[in-house]
This record gives structure tokens, sequence and C-alpha cells, in this order.
């Protein structure tokens, strides 16, 4: 318990842990203050999907290599799975698909691009481990076929049969899944050696004891679940008093608030010098989410919803995941990265955002 | 004549010959029973592809390297183009189309992906030679472009002229049938040494004499021609006997039916850790098709059918034409193989055919 | 000005400048005779543009490296720029659209294709530095996916508000600008080693004395000016009595017209086997359109037309740019090329022109 207590004195982040009690009972003081309940709920998730993630890598560093690195991959984006079903819960299918595909995106786009800008402009090129990327990039492709199809057979059908979207969904997300497994044998286990620099690099910092990370796992696994429902109840209409539109939110804010811890080790990877961390925690979350969690969701939406939920995307978000993914296979083609490389991708994401900023809000 | 007899009592899958005559008596006493006939009929054209295919290698080694290479390029498909011309003199234009773009999707992500699976589970990572796999995806990618155009012209039009697409799709077909015959001037002729060890590989078994061979070719051609009607003529009435969509029997079962004969040698040139042979057979076979069988189909067709054929495909199968050519491009990029890639082909081989069989009949 | 005189005598383009005069004569006297003021106008542009762009390398060599490659990075399809703008003060923005996205597909398939095609027939195997044919396909990506946003976004909204498009083309413009922009920082200063060979190729011929370029680029970009406004009035019309469709008078005839000077040099780069000088004048000249020729037309729409331009491009001319960026990434991917590597690119290119060719008028 002290390992905890030190490393929420010394990591400033971790002080706006405060705001947790203070946006629950906001919550059910003033329910309809909206745009104060977002502002509180996105500042009170950051610190608490930082922790999320110590406590996943510090049970991960405990119980060796495979358990560990599988335990990363199945759990390494759990406030993103959470948010997601407090949002199906609540039968928000659209604001959960448009996350998803706004996660896959901000992971492959921004936080890889800027990973390689911010290291770009301290060194003149960087190298990094390309089997890996290509194997995340591979995986991110496979899930952009498995996102085209539906919209593309639900686009030249008529009168479609309700029943085909969810039984091929369903079918979808296993194959998904399934793939994602065989992913984890071959990178963990059958030619773990191909993939070298990625295992070491997960265990930055001191790993807590594991009572303390599975006690933490648990406690903040409850806080993020209440105060991600008050995120998702107060978003939409917080979005429209800040003049954003619906999908500008889902998209893009959801998806830049759930990953905050990612970027914060991304970035300190890329100003190391070891972009493979970097390149590591990118695709290889942005390959989590396209062929776990999103197929996750799919088949608990019907457990946990009021109505379960397909892999039919709205052709806009099919096409910036396509982008997004095309973007990444063509440019860690080489290896490489200087500044430049980390611009471009950057960009791209920003005329994705202005898109979505810009949209009518009928849409 | 010995050497046919003999190869006939080797080889088990040549016992079905003996159903070749039986489907043809069955096809005149009971013309109605479309799901026997078409059992029949698929297990009467697998021997016969066998022996057509082995026929065309055997003239195709005794007429010297070039002349060889080029009737192996011309005839290596003789069956799918037998059972496509016999789908076009009945004029089911639909299942043309559907088996063609089928059997480039079946080549590329199911012949190549299972050869890589098949492959890595014996050897850890196995090598072949990159600049024939560029040069058959090159091709590809062609087709796939000459695929793309009509329909996305067709789709921005709405009162189309009729004859421009039959204009349009003549004027593609001369484009593809020159590409390839170049791309065979530059493979066999000009560069030949770029593609070193695929010119040998073909000569596998022990060539038949040049008068067996020629008589073979011949009369197992009109064999395959009968056969493949009976087959056409069942297939769709035998296809909703068993549950199956129009579309997942073109796409799917007549693509792989046609085949069949390819798979065994690409199949065990990967167990021989001889992946140029897979390869070759897999992507070759993909891209004759494309450019070749496709386009003289259209060209037949104002011969042959009723009504001619264009090459304005579904909207779905473009895609998934599409999907496969960067599929292989993306995975042959490198020139290495491991299981792993080979199960990502089939995984999206399996979604591409999931969606097909899941969708409902009346598309 | 002897310079100028001298040049004139020894190349025999040139002496087509006598047509200019005789060009405005014509207009003035016989407005109505549409197709020999545009037989006149094209024959008269064709050696303006050689001297534009030879007064432009003039002072590019005379000013340094770094702003001699900004001069040749930003005045180098001055040509394309002042004929699109005339077009554009005449309110013709459809044909503006077409003849940028021609240009750019003008200069990605048909002159890269023919340089590998006219180098590969002398050369057996030709190499070329693949750092610069990245960069540019990188940026020309960028562009494409510029290009692609507003149709996917136009077509999945039924009620789209105007103003949205306009200010999403605007914001699209300064983008690619920027991106532009930090790509020559990127080329001609940070990271200028790795682009070795482009720098010194631009100046190949003897360079004008400063004052008699700057004179001849102030007097040509004028007279460019005048018959470029023959050219875009009497286009149409005269295109029509060719049995051309609009289509394909913007996006092939005018891209052509429009490049003629890039070509020249392109083509005996390659038979000289200075590769990197023909892909450094082809994807760096698409690029250049791409991503400052455009957005600066938008911008300048507001200024200089009747009715501002948008980046809103006919899906066609999207697919076909996709198209065009997709085989130059994938072809130039190894830094080799071979005559059938250009062969393929100009089917590629014939496959569209021969489209636009076919396709009914009244599109």
């Amino acid at each position: 318990m002290n390992d905890l207590l030190l490393d929420i004195r010394r990591n400033p982040v971790l002080w706006l842990l405060a705001l947790v009690p203070i946006v629950l009972v906001a919550a059910k003081v003033s329910p309809a203050s909206h745009t104060l309940l977002f502002v509180l709920a996105v500042l009170a998730i950051v610190p608490l999907a930082t922790l999320l993630s110590h406590a996943t890598e510090s049970v991960a560093a405990k119980t060796g290599d495979t358990v560990g690195g599988l335990l990363n991959a199945t759990l390494g984006n759990l406030t993103e799975l959470i948010i997601a079903l407090s949002a199906l819960r609540l039968g928000q299918v659209t604001l959960v698909k448009a996350s998803v595909a706004g996660a896959i995106v901000a992971n492959t786009l921004f936080l890889l691009g800027a990973s390689f800008l911010l290291g770009g402009l301290k060194y003149h090129v960087q190298d990094y481990n390309r089997t890996n990327a290509r194997l995340q990039t591979s995986l991110l492709f496979l899930a952009t076929v498995a996102m085209i199809i539906p919209s593309v057979v639900a686009d030249t059908d008529f009168a479609m049969a309700p029943h085909f979207l969810q039984e091929l969904s369903v079918g979808l997300s296993v194959a998904l899944i399934i793939a994602y497994g065989l992913g984890l044998i071959f990178s963990l286990k059958t030619h773990r050696e191909l993939f070298g620099s990625i295992e070491e690099v997960a265990h930055e910092e001191t790993p807590w004891p594991l009572k303390v990370a599975l006690a933490t796992l648990a406690g903040v696994t409850v806080m993020v679940a209440l105060v991600s429902e008050i995120f998702v109840e107060s978003v939409q209409e917080a979005a429209a008093a800040f003049g954003m539109t619906p999908a500008f939110v889902g998209f893009i804010v959801v998806a830049l608030v759930g990953g905050a811890a990612e970027m914060a080790s991304a970035f300190s990877g890329a100003r190391k010098n070891r972009l493979d961390l970097s390149v590591g925690i990118a695709l290889g979350s942005a390959a989590q989410i396209a062929l776990f969690v999103a197929p996750v969701l799919v088949l608990l939406s019907y457990v946990v919803g009021p109505s379960p939920m397909d892999l039919l995307f709205w052709p806009g978000a099919v096409i910036m995941v396509l982008i997004a993914t095309m973007t990444a296979i063509i440019v860690t083609n080489g290896g490489h990265s200087t500044w430049f490389v980390g611009v471009l991708m950057l960009i791209v994401y920003l005329i994705l955002a202005m898109t979505l900023y810009l949209l009518p809000p009928q849409v």
C-alpha cells in the first residue's frame, strides 16, 4: 500500500485522484450540470487510467513473461473497455462504435505520429524493430477488412434481414478474437525471438507487490466504472455546450481521454530513443482495440446492453480506420522514422479531426 | 497410353474417373435430381482437372522452356475456362462473374494462405523469390483496377448507355490480355534470370509422351465440357437444397472445385519447403484468371453466349478482390513466411466466405 | 537577351513561339472558330511552358540551393497554375478540378511510366534513390486523403449545409500547404543528405543570366495567361468537334498540354540512365500540384473567381487519383525499374483514359 501512496506523491497526475469523490458527489447533488460533470469526469479518468495501467503491468511483471504478456495484451485497454461497457449499458451503441473506431485511429495516427515527431526532434533518424510493426499492422488490416465487409454488404442490399447483420457481426467477432489469440501465441511463444526488444520494455517503472497490484486493479476498475457512467451521461450535452458535434466527441474526445495513460508512456519512450516501446504501445493498443475490445463488446452486448451491438459502422468511420491502417502500413514499411514522418501522420489525424469538427450536427 | 493407366492406378484421386460415365448417364436418366447430379459432377471434375493439368504440363515439358511456359500460362486454368464457358453458353453470366472473382480470391487467399500455414507448421521461417510474387501481385493490382473502374463509373451515372459498358469491357479486356502477354515476354524472355527457381518446378512428375499428352488433353477437355454442363445446370438448385446462397456457390464452391488440381501441387510444394512452387501456382493462377481467363470470356461471350458479358461486377465482389489483392501485396512484401501469415490470410478468406454464406438469398 | 535568342534558334520546339501572336490575333478576328483556336493555343502553350520552366530553373540556379529549391518547388508548375487560374476566372470550376486531378494522374502514371519504359528499353535494370520517391508518394497519399474525405462525407449526408464544404475545403487546403512547406524544410534543410542526387540534376542546361531569366519569367507568364484564356474558352467546343467528352478533355488533354515541358526533361533523364531526375520530376510535380497548386487555387478562388472552388471532386476522379497514388507506392517500393514496370503503369493510365473517352457525354 505504501508503494501506491509513494507513486501518488511522486506523480502530479495522480493528485487528480482527489477529483474522483468530488465527481461522484457532484453527480448526486447536481445531475443536470452536464458541462461541469463532463470536465470533472474527464479529469478524474486520467489518473485512474494511469493507476490501472500500472497495476496491470505490475501483475504482469510478477506472473512471468508469457502470462504477463497475455495480461498486458488483454487488460492493456481496460479503461477503454469499461467506458464502452458503461455506454453499452446505457444503450448508447453509436457512441461505443465511434469511440472504438476513434481509439483505433487515435492510437495509429496521433499516438504514433506524435511519438515519431517528439523522437525526431531530438534524434536525426530513429530505427525500430519492424517485425512487430508488421504484425500489428497486419492485424489492423484484418480488423479493417472485418469493418468494411458489413458496410459494403449492407450498402448493396435494400431489404436487409436484421438478424443477418447480427449473425455476421458475431461471426466476425469470433474470427477476430481467434486471430488475436493466435497472434499472441505467435509473438509470445512460437516466434518470440523475432520480437526481441518489445518484451522487456513494458516493465519501465518499479512494479508493485502482487497484493497491492491486484487490490488496485479491482478497486480502480470499480471507480472507473462509476466515473465513466457519469462521463457517458454528460458527454453529449456537454459537447453541445462546447459547440462540438456528437461525431467529434465520440471519435476524438472519448478516444483521447481513454488513451491518456498510453500516451505518457509512448511519448517518454520516443524521447529516450526507445522507439520500439512507442511503436509497440501505439500499434499494439490499436490492434488490441480492433481485434479484442471491439469483438468482446459485440459479444457482451447480448448480456449487458438493452440492444445488441453489431459491426456495421458509419461509412465515414470505416474510411477513417482504413486511412489510418494504410498510413501505418506505408509509414512503418521501412523501419526508420524522422520528424517529418510524424508530422505527416499528425496532419492526417488533423484532417480527420477537422472534418468531424465541422460536420453539421444533424449527421 | 500405358503411362496414363499407370498414373491412374497409382493416384487414388483418379479412381473417381469412374464417376464420369455415371454422371453422364444419370443426367440423361434423371435430369431433375439436381443434388445427386451436383455431387457426382463435383467428384467427377476433380480427377479430370488433375489429368488436364498433368497433360498440359507434359506437353509443356516436351516443347521447350519458352513455348512450355507459354502453354502453362494459357492452359493452366483450362478447367476454370471450360466450366465458365459452359455457364456462358447457358446464359448464366452472373455465375461466371462470381466464379471468376471467386477463383481470384480463392487462389490468392486460400491457396497461398494454406500453403504458408502447411509449410510454416513444418519449417520455422520460409523464404521465397519475391520478384515473382511482386510481378504477379502487380498484375493482380492492374486487373483489380480494371474491375473497379466499371463499377465506379456505373455507380455515378444514372441513365447509363448500355453499349458504353460493353465497349469499355471489350477495351479493358484487350488491355489486360496485352499486359498479360507482355508480362510473359518479361518473365520468360527479357528478364527470365530474375525468376530463377520458378521455371524448373513445374515439371514435378514424370511427363507423359507427347502423343499421350495431346490425346489426353483433347479427350479430357471434351469430358470436362460435358460434365461441367451438368454441374452448371444443377449447381443453383443443389445449393438451395444445401441451404447455400447463390453468391456463396459461385464465389466459393465453384472456385474451389475448379482449383482442386492446383491445390494438391501447391500444398505439396509447401510441405517440401519449395515455397516458390506454391507462390508461383497460387499467385500465377490468380493473375492468369484475372488477366487472361476473364478477358477471354468477355471476348468469347460475343461468339458463344446468348448475351454478351461485361466487366461490371457486383460491388461486394470488387471489394473482395481488392481485399485479396491488397492482402497479397502486404503479405508478400517481405519474401518470408511463417505459419501465422498463413493463418491471417485464411481468416480473411473465412470472413469473406462467412459473409457470403450468411447473405440473405434474395441478393 | 542573346541567350534567349540562342536557345530559341537551337531548340525547334521554341519555333512554335511564332504561333503566340497568331493565336492572339485569330482570337480577335474569328472568336467562333473554336477548333482552330484550340489547336493553335495548344501548340503555342508548349514552347511557352518550356521557356517558363527554363526561366524558373535559371533564377533558381542563381539564387543558391535552398532558395532555388524553393523556387523550383513553387513555380515548377506555373503553366498549370496559370491555365487553372484562367479557367477559374471564367467560372469553369469543373474544368479546373478535372485538370488538377488529371495532372496528378498524368504525372504519376504517364510521366513516370513512360520514363521507366524508355529507360528500360535501353538499360536492363535501373536503380534510383527511393527515399525521395517515398517522400513524394507519402505526400501524394496525404493529398489523396484530403480528396477522399469531402466526397465520403458529402456522400453520407443528405441535406448538406453548403458552407460546410467550403469551410472544410479551406481547412484542408491550409493543412496541405503546411504539409508541403514542412516537406520542403525536411528535404532541403534538415535531412537534405538523404536526397543526394536530386539537388544537382535540376541544372541540366546552361542557366540564363538573372536579368534575362526574370524578364522572361514575367513576360512569358503574361503570354501564357493570354493564350490559356483562349485555350480554356475554346477547349470544350473543340473537344465536342473532335468527339471527346468534357471529362476526357479536362482530365487527359489539359493535363498533358500543361505538362509538356516536364515530359521532355523526364524522358531525356531516363534515356541517360539518370532515373533520379525522372522520378523527381514526375512524382515531385504530382505532389506539387496536389499539395500546392490545388490548395492555392481553392484559396485564390475567393479572390479571383465568380464562385469559390471546394475540394469535392467527382468520385471517379477521386478513385483515379487513389489508383495512381497506390500504383506509385507499390511500384516505387523497391527502388528498381524495368521496362515492364513502365508498361504496367502506362496500361493503368490507358485504362483510365479509355474509360473517360468512352464515358457518355451527359455525365
